[in-house]
């Protein structure tokens, strides 16, 4: 049973998704790439995956689980957390701890094997997006769940494990440190200013312009005032929403659209960069909220500036968002 | 002249060191090693680093600057923050920027290129230690600065660019942000039961037995409760203390040992395993913080499985600390 802890100075929780690994000759530094051959995200090896919980584009008549689709939702096989069991919340002295019960799901995004995500005709991407809402919906039945963390590795530096282009959800018990911080500071700046900030920053953005990526009707794509490395952008929706399910089908396509021309533009500047992408959305069965925006952070993995950052929260970012901005603007 | 910006909403510092990097194309993803042979911290090339600040070593009578010596802070040629100018902090709409006012230190630790921080002998390891006591007391003199952050890159895969044996001070005229979230969870803990959380858990961690890796008189060395990473460690003194810089020299001496110690275990697990270790201390001319304790953190870079948690601050560690400790205990 994975374990959810806390700890006890920060307020941050961690996995501890024991089964994932034993030993500690399990970690081999800067592993060579394998390729085995077989990927069990093809269509044909269904039954190498878990059970599909969302399928698109299955032809009338043919089965479950069959090799036809055009996107496939299925449990992960090796989960970070589990679906079966009670919370169980515990504390030991002074630490606090749970079962480590969640979901955690990976979206197949193409049947393509070498389909890359930022290549993906308007009608499929809009696929992946569709149903990151349409499972949040789905897992925010389950009340034991606080959150869905939807997120993209995309390349081995930023930890994809498998070639086959996929997203994960990982639905939490608990609210992650990124969302309580935002949720706090933005309440802060709404009880100063009765405003929302990230609309705030949106309006101040498209009247400055130099940190602007692109934008069509309903988004903006930027690259945001202080990043942590170079070439992070942010995607936000220009009407104040603070939860991502509650997308129109319009707002979906602009989403789709501008995604895609922004990680066209990050992958001319910079090609084959390997980057993370997170959704930031507000906490399941949360009211609407005044204060919070939900928006996408995408974030290149540079390896060859990463390091202490990671272990200290602290970022030195060699350029300017108003050079990248323009990098990305001028690109094409 | 480097700047330093604040996130709008979380109130996290980053460094935009723009000199240190110009052009999309200088993010080479996966730079190969480069073997250029020439070395500018070693001795005869001292000519090739700005002036020395501190030194130990020197024999009587050799000239300032001169290849005789056993340990040397020099400030770092490509700097991410620089010492002359003043603050200037403005704003620029909802944003908050400052002048990239401050220092940025290398500490060369020893002579021999080749040699490994962890199997320094204990009289030239402590040298190490003693510099940074003695940086952080002359940084702390000047009133624009706030904080010392102390840390090392060990290995390409946790960001050292050059391979001589080295580790950095940067003093900063914000405090961080790592520093601010531990003064504000200890002091919450602090306002609550009138204890300092680090003395807690040093207390229950040395009852409790399952996460203590080695301790000495003055010192524990232990996985913590919620680690990041498999094999993080942290070293914290046993007597409550919220500043590095008062440490007594037999401290200095046990801090030394167990130190190595820590090391040498964990890389007797995982041989060649890059880390990063940030010393986490109270800001400069505070007064003593009944609720603040000083300690290190060691994070190994385990490029396997870091990934997503760079860019969302959530972690999913697959090694319970009690498995790394044990397995640390045991190796010798």
């Amino acid at each position: 049973m994975p374990e959810l802890r806390k700890d006890p100075v920060l307020g941050r929780w961690i996995i501890i998704a024991k089964e994932r690994s034993k030993r500690p000759t399990d970690f081999v530094i800067e592993k060579p790439k394998t390729k085995s051959g077989f990927c069990p995200l093809c269509p044909g090896h269904e039954k190498t995956t878990p059970s599909e919980v969302l399928v698109y584009g299955r032809e009338p008549g043919m089965p479950y689980n069959s090799s036809s689709w055009q996107l496939r939702v299925v449990p992960n096989k090796y989960p970070a957390l589990i679906i079966e069991g009670d919370l169980d919340k515990e504390g030991e002295g002074l630490y606090d701890r749970m079962n480590g019960i969640g979901a955690h799901e990976v979206v197949i995004e193409s049947p393509g094997h070498d389909d890359n995500f930022t290549d993906l005709p308007h009608e499929r991407m809009i696929m992946v997006f569709r149903s990151f809402r349409d499972r949040i919906r789905d897992l925010s039945k389950d009340k034991r769940f606080r959150y869905v963390m939807v997120f993209k590795n995309h390349g081995r530096a930023a930890g994809a494990s498998l070639e086959h282009s996929h997203s994960q959800l990982v639905a939490l018990p608990i609210l992650p440190r990124m969302v309580t911080s935002e949720l706090e500071g933005s309440l802060n700046y709404f009880k100063y200013k009765d405003r929302c900030i990230y609309c705030d920053i949106i309006r101040q953005e498209i009247r400055q312009k130099v940190r602007m990526v692109c934008e069509n009707d309903s988004f903006v794509s930027l690259s945001p005032f202080a990043p942590r490395t170079p070439f992070e952008m942010w995607v936000m929706p220009k009407k104040h929403n603070s939860s991502y399910s509650d997308m129109t089908e319009h707002e979906m396509s602009s989403l789709t659209s501008i995604f895609s021309e922004t990680l066209r533009r990050l992958n001319a500047c910079i090609p084959n960069v390997p980057y993370n992408f997170v959704l930031h959305t507000q906490p399941l069965r949360s009211e609407p909220l005044e204060h919070y925006h939900w928006h996408f952070e995408i974030v290149p993995k540079l390896t060859s500036i990463a390091g202490f950052e990671w272990g200290s929260g602290f970022y030195i970012n060699s350029m300017p968002p108003e050079d990248t901005a323009r990098y990305l603007r001028e690109i094409f």
